[in-house]
């Protein structure tokens, strides 16, 4: 069985994490592991040169949460990391000192770095770092090519972080702009990911600056509305607001309502020039199924926060079974 | 009084820190500075890039060793350091572990990428970063552009870090390649701070790898040569070993006894063609004396050894002594 993801950071990789242990579970390959493929396409688009150095975000949560290292209750960043360069960094003065720039965290933007400067593309690098957390996925950017989603505000465009981490989302974004995807090529594995699935699965990412940037890359989307898969997607917004992070503010930027159903119409059905076959919403959302089901959506509610990885095994469970492809 | 001073990393730095502390003592500028302007022209030739970072090892001493930063002991990288970043990244096995990244050293690197990568030349980002350490001097890079040393041995041709710090200057070479040295123009000051001194010193540097780049930078011999400022060395050799460091293992790549009266003669006297009017020697080597005299150099033994910085500037003293600019 073939599962291909797109992703973005916390909530995508702690869907992931669910989803594998699901699939250890059910298809299980007799050492600890699964039968199963899972490939994860992740969101590049909060990517950034800082200070000399790639800093990957999405890649990173999604490789120190499926390998074993994540901050837990943070979400994202290295357990037991501590931030003594950083500080040192800030008394240089130039700037960014509101970016988290963790000493361990640093380890793997430098290993990056160090591949990317001899030539290596992000997707062989990100291989390479892989070897060391064994995420149990096939890890794969959604581009080799640089992708920077700037953020267009009342004083001007920023940078996704500046605007994410700085501002906290709470500067009113007027729109987004995926500076240079519109030259950028999916990665080696990205399309045939989608094309020879035999599911693919949205997990609850941002709409907008996670799923929508991996989207705009030129030929995902198309990928995406001809593969034989089901493509069914998880809703990452629950009565009205994000479970996590500030989709919100990204959903208010393009005039989308921070409702389940309308982050799945804003997704749209594959039958109508969509992405989606099917969408799964919270129990506190369960007013919305009957519509989209009328609309001709494959769409169930069930408890989707996750809690936990059981809990978030049940609820790759129910997104699965929604397009018949339990496993 | 304008002094420049042509340094690598920890014997020049030490130096220098002892010409200061004579410096404020004799000329006083009445806020614990001194009158005296002191420029720094400093080796980059051991400068690398590593894992995406630039690396500057001289310049670092210098402005950790003149800012009251360095690790005293140790007479490079930062006091109190720690190498939590660095072990991380080990765990990716991109090799170069040997090679010291210190948390605190790094964050001085990635300034310094951070504005390297603007398009800042290494001149500005020197000054730049030095506004954080005050050195108390002007501190210039040697040249703006990339050299590089590298080693030929019998197995190939390999950076000078890697000979000098993975192999203890263990592995016999054969010869030192200063790549793009011919190419190279002095940074901005350089050659003005030789033709406007009123003293020019060569401290007790490695006379082969630091002092010895320094003078290959197209302009900078010529410089040195041609001013009217007398030119003063202090012997980095002391009872036929290097007081510090294996510039014995330089010396004797390039056919060069590591005698104290063999290195002067090796730079040369300027009547000669060569780049000294004087010659500083430890009181180990007096009996060097007389034959240089007799050759025409202004000679003399004094205590060389560095101990302590009242030490090192009465070193200083009798360097200055010797070319009559005792301040």
């Amino acid at each position: 069985m073939k599962v291909t993801v797109l992703s973005g950071g916390v909530g995508g990789a702690r869907f992931t994490r669910g989803l594998l242990a699901l699939l250890r579970d059910r298809l299980p390959d007799g050492a600890g592991g699964t039968t199963a493929q899972v490939t994860v396409v992740a969101n590049t688009g909060d990517d950034l040169w800082l200070h000399g150095v790639r800093v990957c975000p999405d890649l990173d949560t999604l490789m120190y949460t499926l390998g074993g290292a994540v901050h837990e209750g943070q979400g994202w960043g290295r357990r037991e990391e501590s931030t003594r360069t950083a500080t040192d960094l800030a008394a240089y003065g130039l700037g960014w000192e509101w970016f988290t720039l963790g000493d361990l965290d640093l380890a793997t933007h430098l290993a990056r770095t160090s591949l990317l400067r001899a030539g290596e593309p992000l997707s062989r690098v990100t291989a390479r770092l892989a070897e060391r957390w064994r995420p149990g996925v096939r890890l794969l950017p959604m581009s080799d090519d640089e992708v920077e989603t700037h953020v267009v505000t009342d004083d001007g465009t920023i940078h996704f972080e500046e605007w994410w981490v700085r501002h906290r989302a709470a500067v009113p974004a007027r729109g987004f702009v995926q500076v240079g995807v519109e030259r950028a090529t999916p990665a080696p594995g990205v399309l045939e990911a989608l094309t020879e699935a035999d599911v693919v699965v949205l997990p609850p990412s941002n709409p907008v600056v996670s799923v929508g940037t991996i989207l705009g890359v030129p030929g995902v989307r198309d990928a995406l509305r001809a593969t034989a898969a089901p493509v069914v997607g998880v809703s990452p917004v629950v009565g009205g607001a994000p479970v996590r992070g500030m989709a919100d503010a990204c959903l208010a930027a393009i005039g989308v309502t921070t409702q389940a159903g309308a982050v799945a119409r804003h997704l749209g059905l594959r039958a109508d020039g969509g992405v989606l076959d099917a969408w799964l919403v919270d129990d506190a959302d369960a007013d919305a199924v009957p519509a989209l089901v009328a609309e001709g959506w494959r769409a169930a509610a069930a408890p989707t926060l996750m809690t936990d990885v059981p809990t978030t095994a049940h609820i790759a469970a129910a997104a699965l079974a929604l397009v018949d492809r339990a496993p």
